[in-house]
């Protein structure tokens, strides 16, 4: 077996980047089906918005012109020719005259712009006009909007509910996306029995990374095949994940937390296809364990066991794979929180640690609390709202030192120390968790 | 008609409140399904996990005060009693023995700690250990995880992915979660068609409220019942909304813009049932037409036509309302980003106004820069990141003040000025958009 060295944070996110292609496969979706994909083309608007010139008050349409040097003491005086009806093409004017225009109607032919119905009087079919109107006063000319070939969208970009707004205005309900993800989820280890298990047996746990990592890849749009659990034996793991990886575009791999276990995946990523195996242990706590692979132009993730150490990595570099899938452009806000720590936090040099956080508002003022407990207990998951990277370089973080927090939930209620649901692992422990554990 | 005033934010995030009742239809889903969905009850552990003592190294599964003293220069000297299977029950130990274990495997009884295999030397039988081992030393304890009983979620709760594993390891698996709300949309107007009308007659616009309110509602967890478009005919305005109103737990009616149209989705709004309209226009721009009423316990919601300003009252207020009929008490971070405004933006004393801003990274800094456009352009909605409020009380906020930046698109692109795609709406206009149109 080739000696592999294990690889810092920032290198990793590097080879990610050179390895992993993005998918070429594209769908056409309607506008009710676009919200959240991502636009496999860049779009443009294939005709005007306005189709027309459109006002923007109720009032009436003029021509400036006739309007001009209007006041409350010396009034413009114009024949009222007609009212123009919402949706109905409006029939022109001539010099002197106006229209009665709603919101959102169309301006006849030979106006330029709508005096708002506050500055006028109506006295019979005469029009007293207290304020003189400028040229375009009140008027969306048509494309001004959007203007035909107007670029909305650039490939890549990840459709928002006001998006197909804008789409849906433009004229454009056929849209070009990349086709999901597909992604496939084997689980290893003798020890793990389905997540559905009624009732445990001495010495079985539960597969939990199937369920979380499914349920994150799902998030983010991808479709997910489990292929279930395999067994400590070298032949079936192969077998089943040779199966399972010609059905996909991306395999995960949760390993078991035994040594056999883990020298199979090795062994497994191997035999998929060339160039095999790029990163093989990152230098980071919990998730040093990991192994990125590459098969056939398809990425290949060992994730670490535990729990706790695969919900980290796949949020520090699994996210990353799945987003260089799609050809991102538009990449979320940095989504981090910006919090003060609670207490100082050592750290070996040279690698990077991430510790778990909960978040508290105190005084107004938001703090990160760590989240300790040996070998990462899974009930933290349940408690923490994200993570807090100590950056390789340093010997630690300081008590009252502004952190960012990369949150891995989009949600949680922020809890107040009374309430704490965390039955008390904050605060508890040191940030040394055993070392074969994660 | 009774006389209706026009509210302020705050007191209508009261009347929110206060009105809208959580629903109480529960379902029951699984694992699988249950990503994003709002817990209707709270969740307990029903076992213990770990539901074994667990080693979380691999070594040697020890009694404690056997290694008590042990040190490099005088090694404890143990008898390996065997190899503990991942997955299976453990064999118990008598004083003075040893069995190996890899990393989650089952303590033996009368086993207390484990040795790291890095701290023994095996030769033959015999195990040397150079490191004494507390009690409880590396070892999970049954239940010290989540014990049975132990409060896991409250009600109210929306369910991220990690928190599915976390009911997965508690042995949770049929979630009890609050029904999706099902929600009507009924557009009006004689100018609005159907969003994928292909050609545009003279006077005629796309329904693009239906596409952006539907998609939003979607995204929040709503089923939605798309009601369609109604013409300015009060008879068939009536009969449409009450046969669509006796469907759905809320309605949302997206007004058209002519003053016809406002009058009669009011009409329509009171007949629907009791206490009918709770507030009628609020001081804020843009959005001021915006009616909220409550019919038979329902929530029922006339949305202003323009395309940005329903959008503004979506994210301001209906996002609220579909929550409180969630139940939720989980609600997200505070999800505004700080940003320096990049001009100064005037205000009204006593209206709250609301500007869409473009985030622009700046030397690192984040900048706010107000897109403005007469009457809100449906193409600013494509180019903004969210919006910045100027409150009642404020004459208007200073160039380079810090301002929280409500975002309603989940990720966009933050675009450099020299590849702009805006046509340069931004830093043209002013503040004042016309007063009818929003």
């Amino acid at each position: 077996m080739k000696f592999f060295e294990v690889h810092e944070t920032r290198a990793v996110i590097e080879l990610i980047e050179q390895h992993y292609q993005p998918l070429t496969r594209v769908a056409k979706v309607s506008l009710y089906e676009a919200f959240d994909r991502v636009l496999a083309e860049e779009i443009r608007a294939t005709e005007n918005v306005p189709g027309f010139d459109r006002s923007t008050v109720d009032g009436y349409a003029v021509r400036a012109q006739d309007t001009f040097g209007a006041s409350d003491s010396l009034p413009a005086f114009l024949d009222i020719a007609g009212t123009i009806e919402m949706g109905q093409a409006a029939g022109p004017i001539s010099r002197g005259q106006a229209k009665y225009i709603p919101t959102g109607g169309m301006m006849p032919n030979g106006a330029d712009a709508v005096v708002m119905i506050e500055h006028v009087e109506e006295i019979g079919s005469l029009l007293n006009v207290f304020k003189q109107a400028a040229p375009n006063e009140n008027v969306i000319k048509k494309g001004e909007d959007l203007h035909d070939g107007h670029l909305i969208f650039r490939r890549g970009h990840r459709l928002q509910a006001v998006d197909l707004g804008v789409l849906a205005a433009a004229g454009v309900f056929q849209i070009p996306v990349f086709a999901k993800p597909i992604v496939g989820i084997l689980s290893t280890g003798d020890e793990i029995v389905p997540p559905e298990t009624d009732s445990l047996q001495p010495g079985q746990i539960r597969d939990i990374n199937a369920v979380t990592v499914g349920a994150a890849l799902q998030s983010m749009g991808c479709e997910v095949i489990y292929g279930g659990i395999v067994r400590d034996d070298y032949q079936e793991y192969l077998r089943r994940a040779q199966g399972l990886f010609a059905q996909v575009d991306m395999l995960v791999m949760s390993g078991g937390s035994s040594v056999g276990t883990r020298d199979y995946t090795v062994k497994v990523m191997e035999t998929l296809g060339k160039p095999g195996i790029l990163v093989h242990g990152i230098s980071i706590k919990p998730g040093k364990p990991t192994i990125l692979a590459k098969a056939g132009g398809k990425p290949v993730i060992g994730l670490p066991g535990h729990p706790v150490s695969a919900m980290v990595i796949f949020d520090l570099f699994v996210r990353r794979i799945v987003n260089r899938l799609y050809d991102r452009t538009s990449h979320p806000f940095d989504p981090r929180i910006r919090a003060r720590l609670s207490r100082n936090l050592p750290s070996a040099v040279g690698r990077s640690d991430y510790i778990r956080v909960r978040l508290e508002e105190r005084d107004g003022e938001m703090w990160a609390v760590p989240i300790f407990g040996k070998s990462g207990l899974i009930s933290t998951l349940a408690e923490s709202h994200g993570i807090v990277e100590i950056p390789a370089p340093k010997e630690g973080l300081l008590q009252g030192e502004w952190v960012a927090v990369n949150s891995f939930v989009r949600e949680r209620g922020i809890v107040s120390e009374e309430e704490d649901l965390s039955g008390g692992h904050a605060a508890q422990g040191s940030t040394e968790e055993a070392p074969g554990c994660c």
